[in-house]
């Protein structure tokens, strides 16, 4: 992913640009084909000095400036005379910024697809693998360990069709000076279309010169891919708790401290959630930047194209840090059952009010739930104890009854029936081609 | 608006509901029929103290805590005990919210799209009304003031489709607890079925109170449309500058100053430019949310609804004033000319080297007319009369050759053609229904 | 704190500065004294109607244009020629905000000092209560919790002279039209000074229209006040996690759950965490504002005080929430040991290196720790009974030696000097006056 | 600055730290003075592997774990053992980043002192001279072009003042494992005295590694920095608009267009607004992380540090590109001259009422003035025509009055003393030391 949006990945971007421009006005004989052919033969990043490039483009004030004069220098008049001809330094790095995105996409969406199937994974494995739900970091009620993977599998899909989406709509950009293509007289459509074709990029309906919302969009699909790898890292973070203990990142030499042998740190889920930070700044530049002044921002347009890159970048580091994270991850449920167990029955107490409502109505049933609750809270005996001691829950409620009222298992809902939804839905698009 | 996202309207919302989910559980048998009418006809926020409910909600941690308390008060024993069965807090304000979010998307909908049929009016009037483009606020070359409405146009229904596709994923929220819809035994999907029946909202995948996608999405389709509204209204503003008076909102006593008698403030653009500021803020703060604690988060999602509320105020608040903006936009079709002037000649340089590089080349072209330009810049002169009298010039265009060149309404490029294409699209748009 | 930023204190406020303004100028003889008397004794927010204004504001772009027309109305003809002489509405608007905050500010700086009292209360209480310190919430080694909370003391206190000093920096705005204040002639200074005497704000030394430190720093001691909170909240929110326990906030009919008895949710510290982030999307709005066009601008300065508005009220509901949490926290310092103790001993295997490197140097040190904690981790066995019976190690250390190198208390580094610190600086800040 | 914040500056200041800390406790007697030596020789960049080092920091989670490593690595056994004694990787890693900091901070110092120097030169030399003020970017009073770069001379060094109170906050962090400085035994103060006095950084009151305001507070500075370059960059792009014309940033090859010989962008102030919206991106980053975990955070202290190095690198930015700006800023007195001739007169219609109100009181003075005015737009007529055909106005003023109304010079206000006030203001502080 480095790579992919490395300053010489973008030069190379900004220069295949200029060397499918020269091929498409070739092909639609607006300039010589030997023309083109220079022009693209020239188009190779190590052909320029890159240091100097970046110098020249704060004085320039854009780098397709100092670019497009280098390559002039290096080709024959005539050829030179070519290059760049009709185009606008925005068309070729808005162009130029949709191939790298397509590069990064493509890497991020393999990743992704990595993680999912990781999830689906864990998913069946854990299907009915029983722990605590948890609501404000409280326990709440039994859940299983599969439908918590299942919800991120869920979540991870629909992030990968948000990227689906997203690159579907990557585009040239090609309108000259100020948006009306007039260097090339009445033939810019057909400019357009070569050069989309080249390059294998879309055709815009309009000009974007100063429309942006196709960069907020992508911009908006890397937050959602991130922020879906860290509800997962999060999660991460808070059961491999030493406290918790339900999951750990596996070692092999990672996560270790500078200073605490015992540590274990679950490095892979830390580096997501930082990751994570870093890309929601550049979303939240990029939504800011859809107020851009007549037909060229000044400073809006500008600060967009390092945004996405660092977006990208970003992105990429938290797909891939989540993707390590889960493939490493070992899943406990024997500390699951302890903690299911750490409340001593009061976990299953809206069962219990579930069960004796049935009998004795809703208020009722609380009323009598919730006394023996702050009993066993109290006393710290366990609930099943409170509970037949009771005499009111006695009268309606059988050991038997309580102890079945009080197992877990009993009370899982559609806990099992939701893993399987989610399995099939996985298995289900992947007979699909994206 | 504001009465669609006031506290009274949330307020009915959760009734609207608790009430609904009490009709499909009588639907499916779960609850007594006469228990689901009771609890349904006093689902009205008129019974209830709103001010003790925002109060008592501070204590609680959730508005629904208190409601659901004063709901069961006010019904009869059987009834009480068949209210808010099943569901959590969580269920019921998340669905709240999308009952709110349709109300105001609808709302949103139809101020859009009169924008939208005034931008197309302006863009059909002024097709070919011939104004300077402007990059980095820099006279750059002519285009028409009807291909830039054309461009505003385009992007509002952009963010039109937007709101429609957000509106489409809006779904009810039933889960119960902690994700298993375990107090509805195995019928939790029926229940999540009927009671997206009953409120007209979609029927979501999976539970989704740590799974916020669809949450995030609204509020970026909210930060699109406001975006789009406000690349728009700073068009606006700026070409109602007193120096550039291209365009002025129609006065009858709005935007005039407490001090100064002659001013014409546009205060419907500036409106919409402060309105965007706040929904951009809400929009980051959503996207900070995905980030959500295993079955239900501990801020996150509390900071949530607030959000979306006032996302869609503003957002409301900018497509309104927009409307206004742009239903009262006088456009002066003869600053733009005399603008288009101002530069002597220059905005058409480009032009000139176009025509002259097919007879001298591209470098050569560039360097006799970056000299001409300086020289015009330098003396104040007709750039037409630097261009007659430098020889090497004069030795290629005649006159006629010249002025022809420095005709603005000969380097439009495609810019009506546009205006046609983006107008056609609008009318086929407007013959289907969304 | 609602009442302080309500639309009728915003009323209010407003009036205030008119007033203000009307026997300023009387004081300085430049209207006549009975006119200033009229003024002052019309502006009084019950005598006008604030929906009213609210409607005409949208049309007029600005609050203070229909605010001071319906000023005029009221007064007789001498006296409202002279209500808002040689203001202009940012002049009203912006002083008006200053008054606003002053008040806000003030209450936050109460809600913030009890929240100090109790923080130096239970570090104080807490000095030698040992629990252990978590790093990427992974225990670490020892820490005390009367640490803990000397760290939140300090905290609080940074963010209180944050307060202090935005507090300092209010000032009034009378700029007139376009900041030269020439309607006053050459005595717009005399009239500063005597406005900034009658309403006790700080006299700017230049206008502020557009130079809008002043606000973004306002801004920025919220955001630092609403996370110094935060910190504390989400830490309140980690220790009582059911699997934690360390801590809980007190119940009192407080943080129940909807559904399930069993649940007591830390409802304080989850409200602060919800506000924060309110708090900090309205900071980074304001931070965007700096850059603001010419002497007024179109947009940036409208989008600023309702969020200023907004951040005070978010942030006086954070240190509310937050003091209502640390009023009532229940320390467990039995819980604190049973979770030191999780580890069977490895928390202190840094001091074990510790220990060990004295004799057999560092490098080898870590590795035999390293290796027995590994053990450790890996058999479920004591760390001590691992220790004991490695050769290596019991050839360096006796019995006695591990137990002493095992026991956290031991390990304390300067937590308690530092909570003594804390508490003495907390106590020398009390004796001076803000 | 590029060089400032480069990893081999982060590496380099990373090893300064270790160094330091080395030689602190050698001086403090608790390891040799050899090993130390041994140590701080070791501790240069061009040492180490950098490429090698961030890979490992990955599966690290720390860039500090493998530097540790690879520095024991390459000392005798008995300085590796002291290597790195007591500290936490964030202990290393928070120094760094304040190390970075103030070389930073320094650079962009200078380069604020230059804008001040340069902006105080402006003021001076265009006191007088005389331009419109614009409020909603229309047309207001008159000023003068002093008044405007006093403006911008205050706020720049109000940010100056910021950016010193900044780097004074900055000190080190020592605080071991987790806060207690348990490693140190109780000589961990003095330890953090001796580091603090090696690298010339403050000595902390308490340790910093989960209380983040200072780094906030850095944050909010470059934010305050960066913002009030970039009023002052905006101011200058909308000047040097085609249709305002009154200022240009100087040539000299820069700001040319890809395809139009006659543009002139003012680069310099793209640059600067470009810059901004990054650093305010980062600066929102670091707000939201003041949250943060127990005794070290899980994510957002991971994001920090990146977030400052690039705050830092693009305020440096924003300074450097406005600093090219405003030094070849050139102004046009001319054109400010024109453009308040635009509006034939009505730019001093708020004057004209102050003088006509005199006579025959505000109520009626608008009225006339607001009816003339109207007249006037409408018309196109001279205001000062329609003023003296205007029997109720002619019989008030007299043409001369009329025409010593209409003349801007009458009508400055205080313009020119604050200039003068905010020169003195600046010439005092340059004569104490910073």
């Amino acid at each position: 992913m480095l790579a992919a949006v490395s300053d010489v990945a973008w030069l190379q971007a900004m220069l295949d640009v200029e060397a499918a421009l020269a091929r498409a006005q070739a092909r639609l004989g607006l300039i010589p084909a030997k023309a083109a052919e220079a022009i693209a033969s020239r188009c190779r990043a190590e052909h320029f000095d890159i240091d100097q490039l970046g110098r020249d483009a704060i004085d320039a004030g854009s780098p397709v400036v100092p670019l497009v004069k280098a390559l002039r220098a290096a080709l024959p008049r005539e050829a030179a005379d070519r290059a760049h001809w009709g185009a606008t330094s925005q068309d070729i790095l808005d162009t130029a910024m949709m191939l790298i995105a397509r590069r990064a996409l493509d890497l991020i969406g393999e990743d992704l697809d990595r993680l999912a199937s990781r999830a689906a994974e864990l998913a069946a494995r854990h299907r009915s693998t029983i722990m605590p739900a948890r609501t404000l970091l409280q326990q709440a009620v039994p859940t299983t360990f599969g439908l918590k993977a299942a919800g991120w599998l869920v979540t991870i899909q629909a992030a990968r069709s948000r990227l689906t989406a997203a690159r579907g709509t990557l585009a040239v950009q090609l309108a000259g000076a100020a948006g009306t293509m007039a260097a090339f007289g009445d033939r810019g459509d057909e400019v357009v279309h070569e050069l989309a074709g080249e390059l294998g990029l879309g055709e815009p309906f309009f000009p974007w010169h100063t429309e942006r919302g196709r960069v907020v969009q992508l911009g908006m699909a890397l937050g959602l891919i991130s922020g879906s790898v860290g509800k997962m890292a999060f999660d991460v973070v808070l059961m491999a708790q030493t406290e918790v203990g339900e999951v750990s990142e596996a070692s092999a030499g990672r996560g270790g401290s500078s200073s605490m042998p015992q540590k274990q740190n679950p490095v892979g889920a830390v580096a997501v959630l930082a990751c994570l930070r870093g890309v929601n700044a550049q979303v939240g530049l990029l939504l800011d930047t859809l107020v851009q002044e007549h037909e060229r921002a000044a400073g809006a347009w500008q600060a967009e194209w390092p945004a996405v890159s660092e977006a990208l970048r970003l992105t990429g580091g938290a797909v891939a840090r989540g993707g390590e994270m889960l493939a490493g991850l070992e899943v406990h449920p024997d500390r699951m059952r302890e903690n299911l167990a750490l409340s001593r029955g009061l976990i299953m107490s809206e069962h219990v009010v579930v069960v004796l409502a049935e009998r004795i109505g809703l208020k009722r049933a609380r009323e009598l739930v919730e006394a023996a609750a702050a009993t066993a809270s109290r006393t710290g005996l366990e609930f099943k104890d409170v509970l037949r001691h009771d005499p009111a829950i006695s009268e309606q409620l059988k050991p038997a009854d309580i102890d079945a009222a009080l197992d877990p298992a009993t009370y899982l809902g559609l806990a099992e029936a939701m893993v399987d939804r989610a399995l099939a839905a996985y298995r289900a698009e992947g007979r699909t081609s994206r």
